[in-house]
């Protein structure tokens, strides 16, 4: 090794010794004729000096050390001296007297600012992500991705489950988003798939009869990009055989727990809070609802079909919804200026409106208020609880709009109220209907994937009716956000080819898609489910950061590229044509 | 859980307990009026009794069953009686008398032999993978691999390296194979690549201070297949900085040390043994030398320089070289017709042939033995310290072409004469030449990839005499198999330039190629280096398989197609159109 010691390791313990470390030149103060250096690496900084009484060359050469130029040091370990100690650092007690100095690699004036990187560019800290990433708090986010990363498979480890890894280049797979696609060099005109995830794979590692399989695997979607998708993301993908829904509950729980308490020291209150997908829809207008706080949404369609307020009636009257939200003990804050931006707001994200009422202690307030009569005025009073001091607002559109709109008014008030608890709050979401009805093409579709196990309870409705079927999938969400999802699966191809009947999937189509799945149910295919959870999501909610790039080393930007190796780039025609291929640009 | 306890694990300890089992029905015997089933998962299995004087019905429901049913059986644990316990397996003192069965899904009947892979033709077996994973010896398989993985994930973080994930989709690499690529939808015309190694992206980490980075890295080569090569693999991938090359080899032989220990509890003997590359291709022919047993190749072109054998005065007068191995002790075993073979298989592999001699009491004996006058005939005898009953071979040809005959000579004798002793023998070969003269276009190449860095002894040649300059790479070889290779990496501009003029590319190639990593020098880069180790061979070797193919769930067969899926298949005309691309075959 180049050097005896890291940068953050060195305490009075090793005083008077002689040591050499290597690092980073991150800082360097002149004071009172001597230089004094901080010399960083992954491990911590320590102080070295440069006394000219001590050696005068050294210093000089000392002087002409810029930022980030990478150094071999060594020296003395010596006490820092009363009053010049830091107890903010774990070095803080010592400094080097150097004897000795080496510039490994010397830096170039620097293309961004390191300290700030609010103030680079997305593409620039892309671009010089080495640079980027050489930051403490950058440092400390893949440490903990480290550290969860090694601590599941520890865990599942330890619950039997054998990680196997699943084909990169497979058949295209019948899942939501686009597929990435590789050309076959040697099957000329034929393409593999990258993985959206390892789903078909796994269930037939359970049909080999591995009974527990996990991955962090590595998935691909063809996506256009939002803040918290890229191109590529990590799973915790896993199943298991011959379980029931609680068994999957329970093992994820404990998986959560563990890692939320040896990573963050927090302790998880078990077992997770439990919604079906109607009360979710009900209470908080989403399958994604945040339980860090309440401010419930409360249905008031049935009350205002007898309203006067045309408005609301005329909606209500063409199938649409009306719901509220009690902003409690608000009144105070609540300024005409601050409700108007709430209006604005709610008309931003697509409600054509947002009406709201005061609460006083001479009862509703509100220029819309005499539009309800007194009995109209008591059930809202009632059904809001609400007391004098409360602001209430209201939607009222179709289902969609209006629960989309009052889920973000909620989540914005739970901000701006200062109501969201500082906590890790997961829930499961349960009970989605197995499929949905396509009003356009007038034919039901699967609301979810194509191998998730009906509920014993409702299956024998698919023929007669779907829209009583409820399918065993469950969401998992933390603090408003979708983690995860998974479901018993099927494993028996008589129920598989009822389910196709009913969204009208030809065999021939299935056959073509994943028939492979399908034709290993005939081989002694066990009951079986598992779950899929974003791993990259959740040690950003971990690390309190509403970015996933900031735990991905290299990241693509929001038109798939890497600013740091420019991909993707053009190829040339031989390789080209060695793929039998050819490009067909559109003309712009 | 469908099950209260999983096929492995009862004993006499549950004697008299209900218990519920899941699994595979695998073998099923009338014996004396009751039926014996072997119920199996991937723990072991247990064997199930169905009496009818105990339960009629479910007597007559058992006899139905066929091989490979899923079978929920529940019943008591009992006592198998004297006589009938199976000390061979774990649950081998008792039997569950059912009183209940499910069947959870019924095989058809199956379209391979399960227990006979041998006599599954090769796609057969890839096709129906989930039938031949469910034989023991495959579970174990994937289960080593699993244990192997966590094992080396255990040992990285303990000393402080961090698994970080590098992206898939990447720009194109400089490296040996060719990529493949996956076209971008939202950049038209433009494509990344799938990363061969994570080569640069890992040194980048190196640059951003990460200081020790693994990654059990998936890696993809559009190569045409060989037994040991897939279109995928899996990479133990590791990089440290401010390290020298005995610190890699240190880490990686106590890493080794540990996997044997702990997954085959064989004790490796440590330091691995070194030799240079031109000592490995002296003595044995090969830079993968096999070192289970001697039979050391011996260099007689000196001494053929003076022979009156035409054969080889010729080849040595051309340039060529003679090199000869002595079958110790094995003239009783070389008949005429074995020797025969010998040179028969000589010819097959490439050379010209392979001359022979024997040694007896009388001395040298053997058509050829008249060419050689005393003097030489006592050189060779010296040279080869030929003792009675040893029987010499010799080849004589181009260096490239007799060294790689003599080498697989040497193999073959070492497997015929039962010299291959059983262990795992591990070297590192050293001191491989930097660069390499191309003859064809009279131009330097580099003998191994652009980013190793010489010798520090070496470097100083560079310019003068570039044949004179060795490079820091090694590679790891076990039992005569390359498991892996590393370097110190350059880490500076200015020999990377000099590097890079020594075999013609230009600043403009290098930008394009790989400018990101030349740039990211500027900024402060530590020394640094590293090593990869293919993991599905060292997972086979362990194993003693010889194709990685038995420890990877779905390979691809020898055209690159996967069996089981059917991938790569066609693509849809509008999914091409999207990517802006169309086929251009080549008419037959």
């Amino acid at each position: 090794m180049l050097r005896t010691h890291t940068c953050g390791e060195l305490t009075l313990k090793q005083k008077s010794k002689q040591v050499t470390l290597c690092g980073w030149n991150i800082a360097q103060r002149n004071h009172g004729g001597l230089i004094f250096i901080d010399l960083k690496d992954r491990y911590g900084f320590t102080q070295i000096v440069f006394d000219p009484t001590h050696k005068k060359d050294l210093h000089a050469k000392a002087q002409k050390l810029g930022r980030e130029d990478v150094l071999q040091v060594t020296g003395k370990v010596r006490y820092r001296g009363k009053n010049l100690e830091n107890p903010n650092m774990a070095t803080g007690q010592i400094e080097i007297l150097a004897d000795e100095l080496t510039i490994l690699s010397s830096s170039e004036t620097l293309p961004i600012e390191m300290d700030d990187p609010d103030a680079v560019g997305d593409d620039l800290r892309l671009k010089y992500r080495y640079l980027d990433m050489r930051r403490q708090d950058m440092q400390n986010n893949f440490k903990t991705r480290h550290n969860t990363a090694q601590l599941i498979r520890q865990f599942l480890s330890s619950k039997n489950f054998l990680e196997i890894e699943t084909p990169l280049l497979i058949k295209s797979t019948p899942e939501g988003a686009r597929d990435y696609v590789v050309p076959s060099r040697v099957n000329p005109g034929k393409f593999y798939a990258l993985p959206q995830s390892p789903q078909i794979y796994k269930q037939i590692l359970m049909v080999s009869g591995f009974d527990r399989y996990f991955q962090l695997a590595r998935c691909l979607r063809d996506e256009d990009l939002r803040q918290d998708r890229q191109p590529e993301h990590t799973q915790i993908d896993l199943e298991m055989s011959f379980v029931e829904v609680n068994d999957i509950f329970n093992l994820t729980e404990e998986m959560m727990q563990e890692i939320f308490s040896k990573i963050l020291k927090n302790k998880l209150k078990l077992p997770f809070k439990k919604l079906s997908y109607k009360e979710a829809m009900e209470k908080y207008g989403t399958d994604k609802p945040d339980l860090r706080f309440n401010l419930e949404l409360k249905d008031l369609t049935q009350e205002m079909s007898h309203s006067d307020f045309s408005v609301f009636k005329s909606v209500v009257d063409k199938g649409g919804i009306v719901k509220a939200i009690n902003a409690e003990k608000s009144g105070e804050l609540f300024s005409r200026k601050v409700i108007d931006k709430y209006v604005k707001y709610a008309q931003d994200v697509g409600a054509k409106g947002l009406a709201w009422m005061k609460m006083t202690d001479n009862g509703l307030e509100g220029s819309i208020v005499k539009f309800f009569n007194d009995k109209l005025q008591k059930q809202i009073i009632q059904k809001l609880n609400a007391q004098p001091g409360d602001v209430l607002f209201f939607c009222a559109d179709k289902p969609k709009t209006t629960n989309e709109v009052m889920n973000k008014i909620r989540k914005r008030l739970g901000k701006e109220l200062n109501l969201i608890k500082d906590e890790f709050n997961f829930c499961w979401i349960t009970d989605f209907p197995l499929f949905e009805w396509n009003e356009d093409d007038k034919r039901w579709e699967m609301s979810h994937h194509m191998f998730c196990m009906p509920t014993q309870e409702t299956m024998k409705f698919i023929e007669e009716d779907p829209s009583k079927v409820f399918c065993t999938q469950f969401d998992l969400v933390l603090n408003g956000e979708e983690m995860g999802s998974g479901s018993l699966r099927i494993n028996r191809t008589d129920i598989q080819e009822k389910i196709m009947k009913v969204i009208g999937f030809s065999q021939k189509e299935a056959e073509e898609r994943f028939g492979y799945l399908l034709e290993s149910f005939k081989y002694g295919a066990p009951p079986h489910g598992g779950i899929g959870i974003g791993f990259d999501r959740l040690v950003a909610l971990m690390l309190d950061l509403n970015d996933i790039r900031e735990v991905i080393a290299f990241p693509k930007n929001k038109n798939a590229q890497s600013p740091i190796d420019n991909s993707p780039s053009e190829l040339k025609t031989d390789q080209l044509d060695e793929l039998s291929l050819k490009l067909n640009l559109k003309k712009k």
